[in-house]
Formats: structure tokens, C-alpha cells, sequence
């Protein structure tokens, strides 16, 4: 069985170790050999240590204490983005300037994954401080590819099956995006619900943590483990919008319980701009999903959302540049152009803009709640289509972008193919705090499109 | 008992009203025979309809449909500062340029008061736009003497008893400040706990809504009422930090059953700009209350919160620049000299200057949180001493802005009388979410003092 013991999604190695069918140790091996396969080619790891993983897998105990009798993440191995916090491996933060950098401190997220008896596998390729400037990761469905940033090497190590889930940010769209591009399952939940603390941020009033995973069910799963309230970051945020409901047990019928959810087909004013291949997709997949009994509408946001991705740059530059200034003065050769020029853009935000920005920013998140009232998901398209080929570009966010402006709850899941063999996905989403709902209806609609989408094996061409 | 009926406590009326003692239309012709003696002296008012509302008081009905079976503020006449929109009365925001304003549609919290009974006694005076402008209102203690700003009439009107409850808002010391300078209680909630909607801005950043009473309990009894999630402002605010507590019968008793509130005494790096009579006071009354029973220890806040003045000035310039700007070029002789100032102080804050201190205000409230560990209020004084004499100056507001800055709920008490025989009060506050609490140490503070301090009858030397 250890050969195959790699490709278990993240709920079956759980419950497989949970139940003495396999052992921590056995399903660490079957990971650790299969990166070793692929890491040569695919570039995940900036820090990676099997020989550490091993002892701290072994000192793994089932029960800790008597405040928390089991740990559902028990021998989990997760891919950590290099922008997150750890203790025992280095947190780069996918630049030079902190090459070897040791975190005082794993990050709020890491502490969750751990209490819960996860293990941190190793630290997944970021773009420079998750911004645009690649690192070395490849797309695994064609090495030629881009794997989409900044979360690059967690989306592909999810994909190539190096890893059950990884940690990723999105402050535009750094999740979804590779997801799709990669062929996986990437969340990102409500603004707020996952603290931030111990993440070097790229713009605080966008930055999100989610999970790349490959299914719905997984990226609940481990969601509900890392939404908490660390105290520290958004302390307005208590007690969290979250309810209990990311519980596993709740939703392990929703797939066959939900009765025609009320899916909103969104293609917004940059439609035009999305690939032919990608923009079929998404309307086959609009009338499938209405095939299987879902009440399909078509949702046309009012003109005042049309600002969004104005305001969104004017943030993420603003604040980008209030973080990197010094960095960007202080050690000019250690900082890439890309993240020179964000700094420079920001610098030159006018600060009536950016006041008004961070206001229209609150007026939008209430306004798209009342727009999607009677709504259970939005479906639109997490990319323009396949991923970019070369590794200089990490692809286009702007379908990414509305939705982590306004907080949204978002999900990608794989859902076809592009001509050139590679995956295409498609994305839903929900207001602030409608989570729970949301995720509901992704993994009714990942069960209705089985009937539709063959996922393939994935063929590393090494 | 007519002449008496105005100064009956927000309590006592609801009960009496509630209970067939008295008629809300008797209370009502109470209210305005104390206004109409007044008023003419005092300058509460900016629009007032007497005849309007006793007909408005006369439609009221005890019960509603069976969503509300019962209406908690029937027959309660409460004023409401002129920033605040309501559908009957103007609501000119204390400028100018908009003279005759009627708004389209009532406050979120005006429509709260509303749907429990309550009703809209009339428009109360603030400085132009909730800043430094003053309008005409005195102080009742000595015609001489500023009310303070901005809820100038909502603190007078409550201190002259000619309303049992006023709303005020507080961007840094509008509520706090002008309740010490008339001797009533004002109480400020924590940061997002009662929706803006409908009320203009000086600084989303910073400003909350908030009500005087004559008392702690009533204070919280009418809040509890305002508390909500209107959907539109504070989006991310759900569900509401505060729990039920609020409702009266949990505290009722707090002021006998709570042992030995933990009390720190913080007065800050500005501390030497207090009166020495209203140090004596604070001094005093930190003495007392350990007499009582307390135990009082002194706060030192680590010098990290010391930028909270620049950073609260920051933050309140750069937004009130925003949204002022085109109405200060555009009706230049409508709006006063100080607003203008205002707004060219805000238009030269460096950009990365505000985004630093919206980010550092973050940090501070989750830092302050744990400050306080362990806490139940601070103690502080809530003004630099008695109210200032004239009426161009409403007052300073360090000792407010702290909490202000810090999204934190605070309320102040009478407790003394200056050697002018002006109120002074004293000011307690706790951490963002920590309301309930505060509220019932507050009850039991104001219990303890009556050993210490005799509240003077108010008498208006016309």
C-alpha cells in the first residue's frame, strides 16, 4: 500500500491513522519519497528538513492534554508558504534580503496546525513578499508553465501530490488563482476569520490566509481548524462569524441533502478578457449545475462595483509601500524591481485616494450582502484561463480581485481542461461571513460535476 | 406631581408610564413645560416641534404587532444631536450649508429608538459637523461656561432636565468631555456596537455613537436598545460583541453583588495638564473606592501607546479631509474657519503618515487588551477640570482620546463640584468588547460614591 500512500486526500490519511490502519511514520515515508521524486523538477521547498520531520513525527502523541483529548490534524504534513512564520525552518519571505531569516515565532496559523497535531512539512515557493516576482516552482501539469503566484509552491505541491494541503495567502488573488492554474482546490475565507499574526503582510486591509487541498471536503476540514482569535490580529473581530458548522460531520451530506442551491452566474465587466476555452467552461458548467437541479441566475452588480479594482490597487500599493519603504531605501540591490516599482506606485497613491478607498472598501462589503441576498453562491472564473506559459509571469488576478477586496468567502475547484492538456477551474463565492453556506454548495457542486468532468491522472513529463 | 415629572430618570419614567402611573402624555407636557422654561436660556435646540410631538406621542402604542410584544422606551422623549438624521426634523449638522437640511431617511439608531417606543424630542445644538464650531447652548451650571463639544445640547439638555436621555456622538471627546462639564453621565460603547448609518461623518476611523443619561443604569438600559447590525455600517461587525447583559435585570444587583471590582488608575504623560482640583478629585476617588472595597492599583501603559495623540490627530484630519474637502471649496463662506483649517490640516497629512497610524491603531487595541488583563476598568479623569469659561473654546479632549483611539467603551460620572461649583467628573474605561463589564463596575462605582459625594440640585440662575 505505501506507494500509493501519497495520493490519500487529507480527510482519508486522517482517519486511516486515527484508526491504526496506517501509521504517522508510514504516511510521512510515502510523502517524503514522492518529493524526493518530483522536488528536482517542481521546486516546492525554500526550507525543507526530512530528517527533523521524522523526529517530530515520532514525538506526535494522540492526546496531549485533557483540554483537547484528540488532535484531528494528528501526522498531517502541510506545506507552509514562506511568507508564514515557523520555528524550526526559515521563513525567507521569498527574498534576499531575508535570506536565512529564523522566525522568534511560529505564526498564529502554524500554532493552530500544530496544537491540532499537524506537522509543518516544509516551506512552499512564494513570490517576493507575495507580490509579483516568481520563484523557481513549475506548474506540474506542464513544466513549461507557470504554477500561478505568490502561494506557487503550495498550490503545486498540493497538485503533485507532495502534500494532502498547504497554507497559502491571497491579498489579490494568490490562492484561487494557482489553484486553478494547478488543478487543485484553494479556500479563502471570510476577511478576518484566520489571524494573520506572524505573516509578513503585503497589504492589511486585503491579506488573507486560505488552504490549497484536493477537495472541498479537505479544505473545510482544515479551515476549521485555523479560524480562531489569536488576540492580536483583528481584534474587532470577536466572536468569530464562523460557526461550528465547518465541522466535518455537518456537511458530509450536504452534497446529497442541498436542494437546488440558488447559484448566481457573475461574469462582470472584464469578461471580454477571459479566453475563449475558459469562458465555454464556465457556461457549461452555469447549465450542468442547472441540469443537476441547481436554480441558475445570472447576477449583474450594480455600476458602483465597477471601482473595485481601482481601489484595490490603490490600497495594495498604498500600504504595500508603508511596509517596504525603509527595505526598499535600505537594501535597493536585495529587492527586485517588480517590488521596487509596487513600493514606488505606492508611494505615489495621493492620500485622498487611499482614505477613500479604504472607505468605499466598508460601503462595498454591506452593499454586495444586499446584492446577494437569496443567493447561495456566485459562480464566475477564478483565472482567464489556463496557466501563462513561462515562469516570469504569474497570470492575471482580476477575477480574483472583487472578491478579496470585499472579504469574500471564495473557492476554486478544478473542472475541466484546456486544449493544451492543462487544468482549468472555475471559482464561487459568497458574502462576508456566509462561509458555512458557501462551502456547502462547493461540495454540492464538486459531487453534481462528476457527472460532467473526468478529473486525469496527473503525468509528471520529467 | 406634574411639576416634578422631569426629573424623574429614564427608569423611573418607562416604569411609571408602563405601569398606568403616570400617562406618557402627561410625562411629555412635563418635559416641555421644563423646556419652555429654559430653553430661551439655554440654546438646546436647533429644531424642536412641540405640537408635532404630542401627536406623535398620542399615536404611540403600548404594543406593536407580535414581533415586539412589549416597546421598552414607550413615551421616552430623547434628544438627538443635529449630526444624526431624522424624518421630521432638520437636520443641519450645525453648518450652514445645510440650512432647512430635511434627510431622506431616519438614522439606524434613530429608527431603533423609534421601533421601541421611543421618541425624537427634538434636534439638539453640536458644533459645526461634530468638530471644534461651537453653537449657542450654555452650560446649566453657569451660563458663562462652555456645555463642551460637540453633543452640546444632548449634555445640557440632560444636565437641565429637560430629557431624561440624549444620543451624542464621539470622535475623540464629544460625549466624555461635555458630560464631565454638566455633570451627567455620558457612556460611549465600544467601537462598532451601534451603526453610523445616517449619522455624517468627522472620522469613520474613530467615531462612535453614544448617550447621556443621570444615571449609569439608565445609561445601559438605553443602550442596550441601540445596539445592532443594521447591514451597512460595520459589515464585519457580526454577530455584536456585546451579549444580553446588557438588559437591565442582569445588573440590577450588580452594584451589591460585585466584590471587589479590580480598578487601575491611569493617568498618562498629560497628566500635569490636569487642574489641580480635578486631580484631587481622581486622587480621591481612587481612595474611596478602595474604601469601599475596590482594589486599585496604578497603570502604566508601555510607552508604545504614547503616539496614540499624533496618531489619533492623524487618522481624524486625513478622513475628515476627505470627506469635507469638496464642500470646503465649494461653499467656502458656509463653513466655518476652523472647519476650513480642519480640512487644509488634513489634505497635508503624508499618506504613509495615515496608513502607519490606521495600522498602528490595530496593533494597539489588540495591545491594550492585554494590558488590561485582568482588569475590570480603568480609572481616569475625563477632563482637564471644570468646564472652561466662554463659549468659543468647547474644551480639550486628551483624556478622552485614548479610549477613542482605542475602540473602547468609556463612561464618565459626576463626582465633585469645582471650587466654582461647576460638575467634575471622573472617567472609567476598559477594553474593545469589554462593555458589559464596564458597565457593571460603573453601576457599582456610582453606588460607592454616594458615601463620598452629594449630588447638588441643579439651580439655573436665569
Amino acid at each position: 500500500m505505501k506507494e500509493a500512500l501519497y495520493e490519500l486526500s487529507l480527510i482519508q490519511a486522517q482517519q486511516l491513522i486515527a484508526k491504526g490502519v496506517i501509521t504517522k511514520e508510514d504516511y510521512l515515508e510515502g510523502i517524503l519519497d514522492r518529493i524526493a521524486d518530483v522536488e528536482p523538477h517542481l521546486h516546492l521547498f525554500v526550507d525543507f528538513d526530512p530528517q527533523a520531520l521524522r523526529t517530530n513525527c515520532s514525538k506526535l502523541s494522540a492526546v496531549s492534554s485533557n483540554l483537547k483529548p484528540n488532535k484531528p490534524l494528528l501526522g498531517i504534513p502541510i506545506g507552509v508558504k514562506d511568507i508564514i512564520d515557523t520555528q524550526q525552518l526559515k521563513t525567507e519571505r521569498g527574498s534576499k534580503a531575508f535570506k536565512g531569516r529564523i522566525a522568534p515565532k511560529a505564526a498564529s496559523v502554524v500554532q493552530s496546525i500544530e496544537e491540532h497535531g499537524g506537522l509543518v512539512l516544509g516551506k512552499t515557493v512564494t513570490t517576493e513578499f507575495a507580490w509579483r516576482s516568481p520563484g523557481l516552482t513549475r506548474n506540474p501539469w506542464n513544466l513549461a508553465h507557470t504554477p500561478g503566484g505568490s502561494s506557487s509552491g503550495s498550490a503545486a505541491g498540493v497538485a503533485s501530490h507532495c502534500m494532502p494541503a498547504a497554507l497559502g495567502t491571497q491579498t489579490l488573488g494568490s490562492i484561487i488563482r494557482p489553484a486553478a492554474y494547478c488543478g487543485v482546490v484553494g479556500f479563502k475565507p471570510s476577511f478576518g476569520t484566520i489571524p494573520r499574526t506572524g505573516v509578513y503582510p503585503l497589504s492589511p486591509s486585503l491579506d488573507h490566509i486560505g488552504v490549497f487541498t484536493r477537495s472541498v471536503e479537505d479544505a473545510a476540514y482544515l479551515t476549521s481548524f485555523l479560524i480562531q482569535n489569536d488576540g492580536i490580529d483583528f481584534p474587532h473581530h470577536s466572536p468569530l462569524p464562523i460557526p461550528s458548522a465547518l465541522n466535518l460531520s455537518n456537511w458530509s451530506d450536504a452534497k446529497t441533502n442541498m436542494r437546488s442551491p440558488k447559484i448566481a452566474l457573475l461574469k462582470t465587466s472584464k469578461w471580454s478578457r477571459v479566453s475563449g476555452e475558459q469562458q465555454q467552461l464556465i457556461d457549461k458548467t452555469a447549465l450542468h449545475l442547472s441540469q443537476s437541479g441547481a436554480d441558475v441566475s445570472v447576477l449583474d452588480l450594480p455600476p458602483s462595483f465597477d471601482c473595485i479594482w481601482d481601489m484595490a490597487d490603490t490600497i495594495q500599493f498604498a500600504e504595500a509601500a508603508e511596509i517596504n519603504d525603509h527595505l526598499a531605501r535600505e537594501e535597493p540591490c536585495r529587492i527586485s524591481s517588480l517590488t521596487q516599482t509596487l513600493v514606488m506606485k505606492g508611494l505615489n497613491v495621493p492620500m485622498l485616494e487611499y482614505v477613500k478607498a479604504k472607505r468605499k472598501q466598508q460601503e462595498l462589503i454591506a452593499r454586495f450582502t444586499q446584492c446577494l441576498r437569496g443567493i447561495d453562491a456566485v459562480l464566475t472564473t477564478p483565472s482567464l484561463g489556463e496557466a501563462p506559459k513561462g515562469l516570469e509571469d504569474t497570470g492575471d488576478a482580476i477575477f480574483c480581485t472583487p472578491f478579496t477586496f470585499l472579504g469574500a468567502p471564495a473557492i476554486t475547484l478544478p473542472a475541466g481542461y484546456s486544449s493544451n492538456g492543462l487544468p482549468l477551474g472555475i471559482q464561487l463565492a459568497n458574502d462576508w461571513g456566509s462561509d458555512a453556506r458557501l462551502l456547502s454548495v462547493a461540495v454540492w457542486v464538486e459531487n453534481a460535476l462528476r457527472k460532467f468532468y473526468t478529473p486525469r491522472n496527473l503525468e509528471l513529463k520529467l
